[in-house]
């Protein structure tokens, strides 16, 4: 059986693996800025037999490389991101940045690692495959818009049939992998609104239209929207996580500026948050007659798992018995967001986690100057991805 | 001098002032409803040679005396108001209310006594006076929209150059006169806003609209129009006297019905109230999606007293040499509002205050069931309108 | 196999259970007042070959009667309730209530239907069953504290391995039973506060402590412990569905009563609701110098479905393949409390819902005036409790 | 008499008043820097026949100057502040600052240049002066703490019967001299707030503590110490300044920094205010658990201009017949704070204005980067103020 040769390649390319990604680790690239690891990442597939490579694909630095079966059958679509964040690595590693100010802090130099090393082996065995396979290595995800938003516009996702993608997670635990159907991870959106009255001195408020005041109203009645608005069972937080009202004691604040940022398991739910957040500033402008301007985005949607993909996934690792991997469980849904959740609009797929909790030591979140990941990860995400995609596409054998 | 001739005949009457004040308060009778105490007033005037009488002046209770000069002259106008309060009498005293529940608690029984014995008094000399003088016995001062209303519809104040009253004050030390120029007692608004939501159930609050969280957030935006509307050298107040969100404890309210009482110093105040009120109302029913269904009532005017007609008022007093009268005062403005504002509106005048604090004992307040004057403030209320009014219309002296 | 016996007899016997929920339909009590109610229970079980009967257990309206088998085995415990609600009820039908103002809005006279006519069923048959089923008719479960705690008080417990419930559900569709692992239905509390000012003149609110602004701001407060404090992953709501401050539009309240519903779907959850209440109070002592007086009650636990219990009880209905059963399903968590879920805290178990949707015309949520069940699901319920503790036990075939 | 002496030869020296006063706007110095002003001030007095002159007085860069008369009698301090505000001048008068960004937009330049040359004649005709004339030319009036309290424990005031002070106002008519007896001027208080919560991701709340609301909260509660607490016929302002909360949209803000400005017409209410912004500081930690850094200053005191000093005022301006001086009126009290006020707690005396605004155009707030006085209220400050001191000195004509 096809597969059980490729999960064998695999186990003797796991050094690689662990070089290249440590190898990633070392030189970080912010988002929309990933100049070299992109050039990395075509140089790899110059000797591997796939059957198309298109760089800056969409404009920006993702990589699209398709690998073609001996038969017809479905397409799917692969998708590892490559960004690192503006942090400042503390993990003492070996190889630890060196590009000062910058971090491979969310493990998507083990996305990339495992996908890279998984694309050429199953370009090695394509006359045993059937159907295509796109394996998309997209930039961007960390910052908003997101990579994916461009990689859709320039057509990855045409003719795309599925598409699959793996987070490495440390506040999971190493040889376990997680999935999740239905709506998994958060949708997000963002507000900025200033508010804007009239200045004036501190002993003649009459005078002046306080925006301070107003501003704090405002933030009071938003809390409602999460205490009185979303059916409890349901999931959404608002954040104003900038009250700009900066100023001097004594002068009244003609303009106070707001962000905001916003959290809900359900597009329904993103919706209500969106038509209440526009009520408040409605109101406060009648209320307090300041004049409100309010720019609102919904950002990261809503990260929904196909149910039947989810579960063909799910059965196809717990089937492949990789070794390493001792349960395929449900997870509770994910806070963050993630800008996988663009592909799953448009095509059906599912997103999954493979635990990367170090063996000893303290785990450290995602996004934490210290985050590290078992690299045991990485070959059980080879692994599992490879039985996925197998199961969904088919093999000639 | 015709003054010192009044002032005597007063002297002389001061036993049955007081006998007529203790009659009225031994039978008081609540505004609007002063049947006996109108006829009281009507009788007495019976023998005395007044040029015309009126009763049941404007449909009301009001009793409107002519009394006419030898000359021709200004005609002034002085009133007295008679009505009692829904107050159960807890004084004690051998002249305490007859009718359980209602108390001549603010003096009006004092302020008939004075006025009736002073008007004979005046009748009995006016071959000696110059002008005319209508005296003005007002029902119904306690209870908006009150009865001065009605008495200027039916014409009361027609020809009516300028209008004095008096207010005995148990705040106010006895044998002292206090005046103040301008705006000396607040004006008065209502509303009421009845706030509906939705009902539901505690544990669904997403399928209602809270009204209890609407109001509150209400009650909250409404203490900045005093903090940051009004100009802070300027007076007004907003109470809430009626939060009515009774319900059961687990049900989300569909409905909150608010009450609330404004008190400003100047019209414009009233008005920058007013249109805050509505604001807030309006910001409310965006804000929430409530409906607010507002009444807005403004009641009694603020008291504004003529400049010129206070300075005559002053000077007369003080050169009238009134034993019993210590000192003629400047008063600060004063909290209560008073219909009498209503007649200030139309003609110049002033409405000013005869000290009656009890010579011992406690001086409880206004309103209060042991509320009580020093009767000898009805003497020098006497003199002192007296002083007033000759001063204003002349003598043929 | 006797299961098959039982469903058999439990078909014969349909018309019976419809015939006793109609009657108790006609005659409904409140709770802790279900004298004739209780009555009717006893009266039918004195032919029936029970091994035990006990009648006013705990020194309530309880009844528990005990089947013994004839092997040993586990001891299950079966729970209706049959207490009715303060409804008028408005459905027209020829069995409506005949006790004006009180309804059985909720389906109790259904469980206890089906819960008698089951239980004579297994006595007829407990030479053939093993272990031992106690058969808990609980009174009360409207009204906190509910009876489920005085009957445990009792000992309803002792003994017994596991405890299941059935309730009929409107909002579920009839042919459908529906089960929840862990956390299922919301725990509850209920707190009144008490918030002391000093009451005042409107027009003199320094002279007072306005107790309806304070009360309004810990409203507003109170709204941050959903939107900021609860995990949004995680379920609570806190309604304040009184707030009392009801009084004279010029006269500042002196006092403000406030009561509050709380639901969590976690114990963890229902404390730190708890706590932050406090908190609030707290602070509002220290914020507007008021005296709160705070009463906070847990009232029903959260209801927390034993998983393998659960797990065993969903597949006993699936292999009896009842054929009224078209699904048995999983069911998001349930918003109402329960005071089933006392038992659960004692021993594992399980309560699980049968859809009783009427076939036509609208559904009537529970505790609606117009609140009816499609008799179809208490058949349902019979069968369904006798394949799930017949599972339990064990039978001697 | 002496004062018509003084009078004429104030006349001969207006030129040089106002040739003082450009150069000092030319040359403006910001408080507590005004090195160059003091020095001129100081070289002025050179060849003046002054008794005394102390520099560099009490450590600050004040100038102390004593004119002895012939006589004994009372002592009497004159103040005039010399320095200037952190303000860019548009006025485009040709002796606009050379000073960029500081700019003598409160008229202390106009202050400086009459009382230098009023000192000047005072000197020249002391021979016929009773008693001692204390010149004060104070630093640093514009910034807190102010110059007046170091001056003061240096112990300008030591031996002093009554301190005069002049203030030239653009909001006043020019031609009019203003007074006000007691309370005149707002006293002022400052504090600084600093709200300490838990920082964390927007996403999950409840992990941290948002000191974004709980700072909303403390705004809204604020406002009720005006509406609720403050006497409505006393003055107040609570105003919050700078609403620190700058931040990242989807951080929760760990910590919020407040800085307000309180004004206030008595000591009393300033102090009431302070009592409830502690009160609701405490509160505020113990309804959100954060923890609150409270800095509470009090600042320049309320002004108060003692009535026997101010009527003598009154009277030397009215009797001496300026014929600049068209008026002598009441003025209502005025908003901002003072630190002549320092000098009013320690002995009696009295701040009063004269007008300034322009003949012609737009007359600018003080403060305003356009700002410009009237030059004509230079002479009548100087001629009103010799009025007041001969009349309180007396003279030996």
């Amino acid at each position: 059986m096809l597969l059980n040769d490729v999960l064998e390649k695999l186990d003797e390319k796991q050094d690689r693996i662990i070089e290249i990604r440590r190898y990633l680790h070392e030189h970080p690239e912010l988002s929309f800025e990933e100049e070299e690891t992109a050039r990395f990442i075509g140089d790899f597939y110059k000797d591997v037999p796939v059957d198309d490579i298109e760089t800056d694909f969409g404009g920006q630095r993702g990589i699209v490389v398709t690998i073609k079966g001996a038969e017809p059958g479905k397409t799917i679509a692969i998708r590892a991101d490559f960004d690192a964040l503006p942090i400042k690595e503390e993990t003492g590693l070996p190889f630890a940045s060196k590009n000062e100010g910058v971090m491979h802090a969310c493990g998507h130099d083990g996305h990339t690692a495992y996908m890279l090393v998984l694309a050429e082996t199953l370009a090695e065995y394509k006359d045993r495959l059937k159907g295509t396979i796109r394996v998309i290595h997209q930039p961007a995800e960390e910052m908003p818009p997101g990579g994916a938003i461009g990689m859709i516009k320039a057509g990855v996702l045409d003719g795309v049939d599925a598409i699959l993608g793996i987070h490495v997670m440390t506040n999971m635990e190493t040889g376990k992998v997680f999935y999740r159907r239905g709506n998994t991870q958060t949708g997000r959106s963002y507000f900025k609104l200033i508010v804007q009255g009239k200045g004036g001195h501190g002993s003649s408020p009459h005078l002046a239209n306080d925006a301070v005041v107003a501003a704090s109203s405002f933030v009071m009645n938003l809390q409602t929207i999460v205490s009185r608005r979303i059916n409890p069972f349901d999931v959404a937080t608002v954040t104003i996580g900038n009250l700009d009202g900066k100023g001097t004691f004594n002068v009244i604040k003609d303009s106070v500026t707001i962000e905001g940022d916003v959290r809900a398991m359900s597009s329904e739910t993103r919706e209500i948050v969106e038509r209440e957040v526009r009520a408040f500033t409605e109101g406060l402008e009648r209320s307090f007659r300041v004049t409100c301007d309010l720019e609102y985005k919904n950002d990261y949607p809503v990260l929904y798992n196909d149910p039947e993909v989810t579960e063909r996934v799910r059965k196809s690792i717990e089937q492949a018995q990789i070794p390493e991997v001792e349960a395929v469980l449900e997870t509770p849904p994910q806070p963050p967001s993630e800008d996988f959740a663009y592909y799953l609009e448009k095509v059906p797929g599912c997103f999954f986690y493979v635990g990367a909790a170090p063996e000893s030591g303290e785990a450290y979140p995602h996004h934490h100057p210290k985050f590290n990941i078992d690299e045991k990860s990485l070959i059980i995400s080879a692994k599992s991805m490879a039985a996925a995609v197998l199961s969904y596409c088919g093999t000639t054998d």
